[in-house]
């Protein structure tokens, strides 16, 4: 006995291919023959065009089959309800995981910006004036990103970053990862060793370890990579962040970088130089770019905009060197951006109004005051149990205690007062430690009362 | 002798600092010594902390030291020119590509939409009203993707698509090729073979290629995938597209997609089902889902905006079965979402408000009437010369010549006429060879035109 609700909104010939298949699945065995629909349709009330549609899509879908003298049977018997498989692993656990909801009253997490400091209005103005009919939105974007944002990329480049590129250098992706995933696939053939610093930024290393590079560490000094040890490793290929060394924050000297290029030059090496907060430097000018002392195409660079705008926009860059072009145009996903049509539109235009030239310095100097007043207040209240590991730029100040100290401790107390701290392992996979005191997505005046909570912890955790 | 130009926008100290860093890159060597800051400043007439601030970030940078008696010496000898290395390839090939400007009247690209298509107005009515303080721009967005939308598609997936799943199993995410590259890095552990239809998409291999696996192509009959092959290609991993096969348009019977479930039930297996354009059937209902009928979470489900709403927005989604939620949280890119918080919040309320319903239906009918149209033409304009090898569904019918025909000349007579073709053979990588003529993109006023030349190119290639 079929179910058909006429009133419902569910047309009527949907009720009753819905009927009939469950019927099928249930009670049918193979070659059964169905009621014809003239009998369907007498016994529902329903008109035969409804049941005949019913009986199409039925079959379309391979339940049945049509006979001589339109007669219906069942094509199969369908049993779908198979007895598990016990060694399937994991199989019946479903998991409910509650979203984590836990309020922290302050985040010392060190990629975040402050909310207000997104420059909303304009970017809203502008999405406004790029969002019309120019735009071809039954397009796939393309593949390198728009031409127009690469240029105010390549530009802004050149004069601020020391960058020696062209637009069509410039390839538009959606976050690092991405960035590095790229460049492992179109070097996969050429390079197999991927060598890295030590201590270093895990990501880099897990993009390149899944494509099945050997992954080399690589140490640093206070001159930065350790380039005897480069050259010891046999790797080709070397990922590293020279102006502001994540995490030591060493600075990578000229003739540091001299060495390397010349390594590079003598091996046929690449560097991956990644700039990923170089704007954010507040005790001098930032740092020109290793990529510009570079005379013979043997650095990559990579940039973002995840550190100086917002990270929620899901907007990096790639520089490739020209003799790298051809091996990024015939991989196969070249022709595929990742960024919407509509955000590379609107940055493009916030680049090229001169919004971002003014962002920056805005984000620069709200930066540069947060870092200054949270370096003040940390050596004011801990004083001399503290060493500073790393300062200077960037949206984070690393410290690590000079006496003994209980760490877990240190971990169970933040977690008690509702304060969220960061440690340097979990981002670099290593051995070296630090805690990671981030301060972007701290407003100035929250500084002091965050600090003031976290040093009561601190000396709490001090054990001699 | 430094140029100093006391007119310049650029900072004296800037440019002090870029005549210096030249100076010893080209006259000196190490341990030679700098004239005092109190010498260059009454030299060049500047102020002695102008001189000081470029000294000291010619000291940042390394170039120069400072020694007792406030002199600085230059650290190293500074040569950045070293002579090419000529075994490095293609090293100092500067790649001169002019962008293609070749303008065509008619495009038959399979995959993409009318431009006019695209809900413009209703788009930047959404964005207006979800850009504003509730948006947090400082943070990078959630990982899986913003809970809100998830259920949104979990909602649309369930009622349109026959699958079932929650919105804690969906990850949002920014196009096949990520979506795929996701699933290949959470399974790589324990999946080492990759079965796919042959003919079958060709980027889905390309990527599981990329992380190694060993790429098993399976044959397709008229009931879809071969289940007897894959049987003995002992892949435990299958990717296939079920509900409108690619490219040829067979859809998978209720009884091959029964006795695909047994196999991965049995087996092990799991089963990436790509549903890429289901939404646009014409002669049928969308035929539900091959996950909807899975009782045992063997399948992961795939599915895209870009066929139906906009290829430029890049957005994209996964259905995992619960079982490897765990494998995805674990996964190192797991925290990081590749789509633009904005973009997630705009498409979360245009489902939310029900215009994703209402575009749905008028997106399928307005390229229905076009798929009628152009199989209309195509039937009368070449009628006997030509088989169709898939129709009903998508963005393109796929055609063949029925007697011998000049391939090569059709290339070249499309060009000279100023009409791309596209040849299946380019999307699948295989030997299955058809015209796949696109109609997405075309107008539906465009289409009699497009064909009528198309057509006269056709009867000139027939070479019987």
């Amino acid at each position: 006995m079929y179910i058909i609700d006429e009133k419902s909104k569910t047309p009527l010939y949907i009720q009753l291919y819905n009927e009939i298949k469950n019927d099928i699945i249930k009670n049918y065995k193979k070659s059964d023959k169905l009621p014809s629909t003239r009998k369907i349709a007498s016994l529902y009330n329903l008109s035969k065009n409804t049941v005949k549609t019913a009986y199409s899509q039925l079959e379309v879908e391979g339940y049945i089959k049509s006979c001589p003298q339109s007669a219906f049977v069942v094509t199969d018997t369908i049993n779908l309800n198979f007895s598990k498989n016990p060694s399937f692993k994991n199989l019946s656990t479903i998991i409910n995981t509650p979203k984590e909801t836990k309020k922290y009253l302050y985040n010392f997490f060190p990629a975040c910006l402050e909310k207000d400091s997104f420059p909303l209005k304009i970017w809203k103005k502008i999405f406004n004036k790029v969002i019309d009919n120019s735009l071809d939105f039954g397009k796939y974007p393309c593949g390198e990103g728009e031409f127009g944002l690469r240029v105010e990329i390549s530009k802004y480049l050149n004069h601020y970053r020391a960058v020696k590129c062209d637009a069509e250098q410039i390839i538009v992706y959606s976050g690092f990862v991405d960035s590095m995933g790229l460049i492992a696939r179109i070097l996969k053939k050429d390079y197999h060793i991927f060598a890295s610093e030590n201590p270093g930024y895990y990501l880099g290393q897990q993009v390149f370890d899944d494509y099945g590079y050997k992954i080399e560490k690589i140490s640093i000094d206070k001159n930065g990579l350790n380039i005897d040890n480069l050259k010891k490793s046999n790797a080709k290929l070397v990922y590293i962040t020279p102006s502001h060394q994540y995490p030591t924050g060493v600075l990578m000297p000229i003739n540091n970088r001299q060495k390397l290029l010349k390594w590079a030059n003598d091996e046929n090496g690449l560097i991956i130089e990644d700039d990923y907060d170089s704007e954010l430097r507040y005790s001098s000018r930032p740092i020109p770019s290793l990529q510009g002392l570079d005379l013979n195409d043997r650095v990559i660079f990579l940039g973002t905009f995840s550190k100086s705008l917002s990270p929620a926009l899901r907007i990096s860059y790639i520089v490739l060197p020209n003799h790298l072009l051809p091996l990024y145009k015939k991989c196969f996903d070249a022709g595929i951006s990742r960024v919407p049509l509509v955000m590379q539109k609107t940055l493009e235009y916030f680049m090229k109004e001169g919004h971002w030239d003014r962002h920056l310095r805005k984000i620069r100097t709200l930066n540069q005051k947060k870092h200054n007043l949270m370096k003040k207040l940390l050596i004011e209240k801990l004083g001399s149990t503290m060493k500073i590991e790393n300062q200077g730029g960037g949206l984070a100040i690393s410290i690590n205690p000079k006496p003994k100290f209980d760490w877990d401790l240190l971990k169970e107390l933040s977690e008690k007062n509702k304060i969220k701290v960061y440690f340097a392992k979990n981002f670099t996979g290593g051995e070296w430690q630090a805690l990671v005191m981030g301060f972007g997505g701290l407003k100035e005046n929250e500084i002091e009362d965050a600090i003031n909570i976290f040093s009561k912890i601190w000396k709490i955790c001090i054990l001699e």
